[in-house]
């Protein structure tokens, strides 16, 4: 405590309660935070510093064709929830453990994957993907032609319209961030803007809504608005820099960015441009919203501002208390993050925290802000204002929407309360 | 060519020598482009809709926990060159297949490689990160103490500074892009700024350098302007979002953006602070600039403006006339890249190529022009100008200037020639 006390001193006065601090907090020359370790002496640094570590004494490894990550981390992977037994786990999710990742781009390892009748090995040779219904001429699309065809490149995230779906039970999970609100990653996207190909086809000008069929064992069909088609859709050939991998959607995948991602449809096959929703089983049966009149709200594409504090969250405990940097996730499906606002008093107080540039449209957006703690319990919350001013709700006035079984798009306020002890748990506000 | 000569009226007139269009182009509602079949009739294409591929028929396969790309892209890999027999491939480099990837982050599996005595396997809980030498207090850092320090995420190429380095034979090379400019990648780094730990060691006021030393087989070893220590300097703890991978310096490396890549000292333990060069057998046998007179120019450490075509390139051929997309990456060590010019004429015209938004500092920047080739010979250069001011050289322009086995730091233009048949070759212009 006698740290933490002289660290205040050097940092500044808290600007919200329970000793969060402004993000343009420096640190002062010669400020001590918690971790470094001092050394007595420089001769004792010195043979430190001349006392070769193992590694240093032999020759390493050699090269690879295609690198992993280090097998001191293998236990950053994919958490899977199938709700099939073992045997048939070809439907159900993986989510991404955002609490152990950094940054704002999701490594395609560990990209979240939501399928419902498994991933299907398709022959990129022998896959088109055709356009047809209200179009002056229907065509086809190999890989190879698309190839030659404009192309852009945009970093968006991709978010399932269950994520967090957990969040609406009477008791809040007590399980990470990764289990609760993993099912969201962000990529760097590269294809031919959908609009090039509507374009080509030639679109009839009464047509609205086109359904999107993926080539699937599920058939994956969703439908599509035509205003959004013509946006800032995109069909999409490589994420991360490297072709789209089979769990995206190999050898393509439709980007509709800020939608839900079940929209996005993968291993696209087929763009049928309509006049009225196609009303399928994927937007019928699931993804609509319960509303307590027993009504389901249909076709709510946009995923709404929502954020989520990664460090500290359940699972990472807080090692005593000092100085520590607060960090998580911000987005929205209707454009930039525009502010993002912490308390660390349940509420009551908030201060803005630091959005790292680049802020891009519909792409996750890591926020951090210093905190000083002083060892008291602390309810930690994060707040997302959009560019078109919408804001995150409580979770009480979320809730209060909706009948008590709505299982989609939750997009309210996630609370984190500290303990003395430094254990993290997830409550409701 | 009756379908170009269609095309082009579509198109508007080329802007350019051998037909390059402008950045600006759209394509006209109804213009067809090279690449779609046309389908016979409405009701073929439902019918060619309604035939459900074998995948559709069966359930794919089920959950990994960390995924892989595709088994059909496997010929995607790194490009292997070292300067050892098999039997002890712990020194060389792998070199990332520019060619065959788009956007500009590179997927941490292909990310090149250059290791000097192999790839240390480094316990993450035992090592530490000693800061000594000219400072109040020598300090050191475990992984676990500086995760509670403030980070910074930043997107940043990394490129060696043998990168290119065939472009100085007397004959181009008869290569593909990667193979020739592949020691050269880009990721999104999240870390610790440097100045943050070296001002809670308290930095000497006289001091000028610090030697960085890595904990590898090699004691790789670089001095490093204390200038650049205090400005953009990381020491990198995530590389596109996870941990960053063994091969780049797993726990930790210091990053310096914009600089030669092995001044980027990977599986960092060392950072004494010094008032001289250590002038390290790494930074005086190699990674210096040979000139007429027989000297060696040391420390040239920022990389140079700089780009290269990538379609077409080298192994990728033309598929007959008609409309292409000429893409391609530009970067600068310098801060962020201006424009990127495009000639199809071997230098005597230029247009300016449209960059993909967000330009940052010191990343790499895909450029990107619509082009109708007629089918006839041409020689395709690009040519970055950065934020700077600084223009890249021609071939000629920079070979003059040095020794004729200088073999570090090119960075002039790289020119492809189209030959009538689609083939593209490297030549000097």
């Amino acid at each position: 405590m006698a740290k933490a006390s002289k660290l205040s001193e050097q940092l500044g006065q808290p600007v919200a309660g329970n000793g969060l601090l402004d993000r343009r907090f420096f640190l002062q020359t010669g400020a001590a935070l918690a971790g470094a370790a001092t050394v007595a002496g420089a001769a004792h640094a010195e043979s430190i510093g001349s006392a070769s570590p193992s590694t240093m004494l032999k020759p390493g490894s050699g090269f690879t064709v295609y690198g992993v990550p280090s097998h001191w981390r293998d236990n950053i992977k994919r958490i899977l929830v199938t709700n099939a037994p073992p045997a048939r786990e070809v439907t159900g999710s993986s989510r991404t453990p955002l609490q152990m990742l950094e940054g704002t781009i999701t490594p395609g390892g560990l990209h979240y994957v939501r399928i419902h009748n498994g991933v299907p090995d398709i022959n990129p040779d022998q896959h088109q993907l055709l356009i047809h219904g209200m179009v002056k001429q229907p065509l086809e699309f190999s890989v190879e032609s698309l190839m030659r065809y404009p192309m852009q490149t945009e970093i968006r995230f991709m978010e399932c319209a269950g994520n967090s779906g957990g969040m609406n039970g009477p008791q809040p999970p007590q399980a990470t961030a990764g289990d609760i609100h993993g099912l969201l990653s962000c990529s760097e996207w590269t294809g031919v803007k959908l609009s090039t190909l509507l374009d080509e086809a030639g679109l009839d000008k009464t047509a609205t809504w086109i359904l999107a069929e993926g080539a699937d064992g599920a058939g994956m069909s969703r439908s599509v608005p035509v205003w959004k088609a013509m946006d800032d859709a995109m069909i999409a050939l490589y994420q991360n820099g490297e072709p789209i991998r089979p769990e995206q959607g190999f050898p393509m995948r439709l980007l509709l960015p800020g939608f839900e991602g079940n929209t996005n449809v993968k291993w696209i096959r087929r763009l049928k441009v309509i006049d009225t929703p196609m009303y399928s089983r994927d937007e019928t049966s699931r993804y609509t919203e319960l509303l307590p009149d027993g009504k389901a709200r249909e076709f709510m594409l946009q995923m709404e501002p929502k954020s989520v504090i990664l460090k500290p969250s359940f699972g990472l405990s807080m090692q005593g208390p000092g100085y520590y940097e607060i960090s998580g996730l911000a987005w929205s499906g209707l454009g930039r993050v525009r502010r993002v606002d912490i308390s660390a008093d349940g509420g009551k107080s908030w201060t803005e925290a630091a959005l790292t540039a680049p802020i891009l449209s519909k792409a996750l957006t890591r926020f951090r802000l210093p905190w000083m703690w002083n060892g008291q319990p602390v309810v930690l919350m994060s707040r997302t204002t959009d560019e078109k001013g919408r804001v995150q709700q409580t979770h009480a006035e979320w809730s209060a929407q909706y009948a008590p079984r709505q299982n989609f798009h939750f997009s309210a306020i996630q609370s984190w309360a500290v303990a003395a002890d430094g254990k993290v748990s997830n409550i409701y506000v």
